[in-house]
């Protein structure tokens, strides 16, 4: 029903998608190739097995324009589903600016974040495939929340590596994940090869993103198939999945009666971005609108706007696939800050040839500017945004600020792919402690080129 | 629109109510006066004004039937409201129950709870009535965190009393104060002369909830009328505001094509209980409706089923005014049970009235026995509850249960009042340390009678 006086647009659950959009499908870029991290050639559909069941797979590589959703992953989308379109108008009345902001609130997912809509359909695909059991890694937790929650709908273990550091720091995203029945290990964990191999080093060993990859990947890799390894971003069928966002965030703009200048969304490995640009990148290559597409990233992660187009293994151990993206080089180490869900050193393939294509621009901004927008965000609007997302309202707030200056109505669309209610000890430290800004030292761009693995093309 | 298949029911924004319900009107039991916990005589309008502003006093003492909702309170409704009523239907098939469960899902509140539903029309009539601050004390934090989100609403300082055990204990819920703008001072502090002279005694005194509202009315009663106190619970005024809940769930049973047999909500003061119950009861009353309602308290306070009906201090310290209500003595201490907004002495006035009256039925449940609903609801349903909010989880399930075993299809409606990202620790306990069940000394009840304060009727 349109209404263009309401702040809040709920959408039927009849609403909720039907379909994924395989950007693929229409990217003026070709899907790049796959290679294998220890051969250096074109992986094998054998290898990719070893990590994911079939039908993943099949989305992965998938042309098709449109990819059905199964009515039991509908059955639990709706659970959350469709999310709310908010209008901010509070936010707007504080900056007195002429723009409209808009805003899609995935944070609504009982899990927290956007990370569900992948989680649910890579938990039931791999239950129909007959997967007894998921692996995954978690840093920041969003990713390892989602799919405990998953896994538990479709009622299958998941052994989670969670990096060490985070293990210690952030209880409570070990309860949470815990909770949904999951199992825990802080990694580098006596569960694996490599986690002992680590342990024998250093008994106290923070771990990494990279060590908990090998660990999952590992546990994954010699269950003879029994257990599937589950990734939260880059991969296509992650970006397939996000989609499910833009689509309802479509017909929302229609009921409110206006239809995006600008589509802004935080990028690590660029899902939840995706998830929402997507479709409005579909409409715009039928001819007729205008639309920009932002992706914000941090200056400690700046991929996008310092990295380098080219092949780069997907995680920082060098053990999964080989992947063409814009790169930091894998053995990138990026400034602790708190958005751990961006802290990446790639970006997500149909992204960046999107990227590379012109069709995204791209901003990097720093942790206290991020704050500062979080802070004001919530305030206005009530809801205290995850740090990461909080990178989206900080452009969301500049275009408005913009749009003020120039004298100019514009509608702005972003992002709030999560809340922040299990990151409060960031918002501690800014308000009390000080925050450092985040910034790329420039010396780890030397050679990058040089660096990166040498896959045979 | 009506369609019982939904999973999420939604209304529109223009359901949002417009006018408050007051119970007052239709029950049974006339209101019981309230006396001044100095006099014992009853309590003069002025000694309420160094309190509460005008317009709540009136709404306090009102035999309106019907409390219109200024648009400015709406306006802030509208962030969050109507919030979802959702059916169970994994919890159902889960438990194999012929059983419908719903639950009206007051956890979507910005602020985490249905606290803000009092929180946001107390700011905005304190505010038209020139008050220049607010001054409150919170336990759990679910309260203060909803004030300070009201108050910076409408541009209001507040200043929360937060006791020093939850201070040092729950940090991610003090930053959320801080981060709606608050200032949170831990009780005893050096700002009041309360605070001062308990600090004088033990420099490191954990305090308690009577301390702080002393310091949080000190500091309104010494401010010559430029600030007043918010209580969250217990008055009359209070349970009006929750109403909105069971209005928009009337409507939303009726888009679902169901009325409920049973209606479930956790009682500590009463707030969330009533504001769902009451509309109902309203409807009950007319005479065709056969509904039970059942307020669910924890064997560790038992004001229902095990207190004394009387006079008593609203507060332990004895400085608030005098209600009539069910009560364990202002004096009692409560086990150390996680549900901390349920650890209160007494019951709000007007519950306790149609709970004397027979239109209310009381159960006491055992503290493990609530987290083992709740993980399973958190298992089937993703939602993650507040610790209070799974006291009405464990009774709509027994509900549920016992249906199953009589073979009777039962319609069960229950609040879920709130989200428990901040009440991890408690899951952790849980999960893995033990939990005691929480229980009433029995000694402690001896002697109630003699105890209450002896008002000059």
């Amino acid at each position: 029903m349109k209404d263009q006086n309401q702040t809040r647009f709920h959408l039927h659950e009849s609403d909720i998608p039907r379909f994924w959009y395989n950007m693929n499908a229409d990217s003026p870029v070709a899907p790049t190739p796959v290679f294998d991290p220890v051969t250096k050639e074109l992986i094998s559909k054998d290898a990719l097995e070893t990590l994911f069941p079939l039908p993943l797979i099949e989305q992965e590589i998938t042309m098709e324009r449109f990819v059905p959703i199964p009515e039991e992953v509908r059955e639990i989308y709706k659970l959350y589903r469709p999310t709310s379109l908010i209008r901010a108008r509070r936010l707007e009345k504080a900056l007195d600016t002429p723009a409209h902001i808009y805003f899609k609130y995935e944070g609504e997912s009982p899990a927290g974040s956007h990370k569900l809509n992948s989680a649910v359909p890579q938990a039931f695909f791999n239950k129909i495939s007959g997967t007894h059991a998921m692996t995954t890694e978690t840093g920041a937790g969003q990713w390892g929340s989602a799919l405990a929650m998953a896994c538990k709908m479709f009622d299958m273990d998941l052994e989670v590596f969670m990096v060490n550091a985070s293990y210690l720091g952030k209880p409570y995203r070990r309860v949470i994940m815990e909770t949904y029945g999951a199992q825990i290990f802080a990694s580098p964990s006596p569960r694996t090869k490599t986690g002992r191999s680590y342990l024998e080093k250093r008994p106290d060993h923070p771990g990494s993103l990279g060590i908990a990859i090998s660990e999952a990947v590992e546990v994954a890799a010699e269950s003879e198939g029994k257990k599937k390894y589950g990734l939260g971003s880059v991969l296509n069928h992650v970006m397939l999945h996000q989609t499910v966002i833009g689509e309802e965030a479509l017909k929302q703009m229609d009921m409110a009666g206006e239809y995006p200048d600008v589509v802004i969304g935080c990028v690590g490995g660029g899902s939840n971005f995706s998830g929402l640009v997507f479709p409005f990148v579909r409409e715009k290559l039928k001819g007729d609108k205008r639309t920009r597409f932002v992706a914000v990233e941090p200056t400690a992660t700046p991929s996008l706007t310092k990295g380098t187009y080219g092949f780069d293994y997907g995680d920082s151990a060098g053990i999964v696939p080989i992947l063409k993206m814009y790169t930091l080089g894998s053995d990138f180490i990026p400034d602790p800050i708190h958005a751990g869900g961006l802290r990446y050193h790639g970006m997500a393939p149909i992204l960046s040839g999107l990227y590379s294509a012109g069709l995204i621009e791209a901003v990097a901004v720093g942790q206290r500017a991020v704050f500062e927008a979080a802070i004001q965000f919530t305030q206005t609007e009530g809801i205290l945004p995850a740090p990461e997302s909080a990178h989206a309202i900080r452009t969301a707030i500049d275009e408005a600020l913009d749009a003020r200056e120039k004298g100019e109505k514009r509608v702005i669309l972003f992002n709030l792919s999560g809340h922040g209610f299990l990151d409060l000890s960031a918002y501690d430290q800014y308000l009390h402690n000080g925050m450092i800004n985040g910034k790329l030292p420039d010396e780890q761009l030397e050679g990058i080129t040089d660096r990166l693995p040498k896959v045979k093309i």
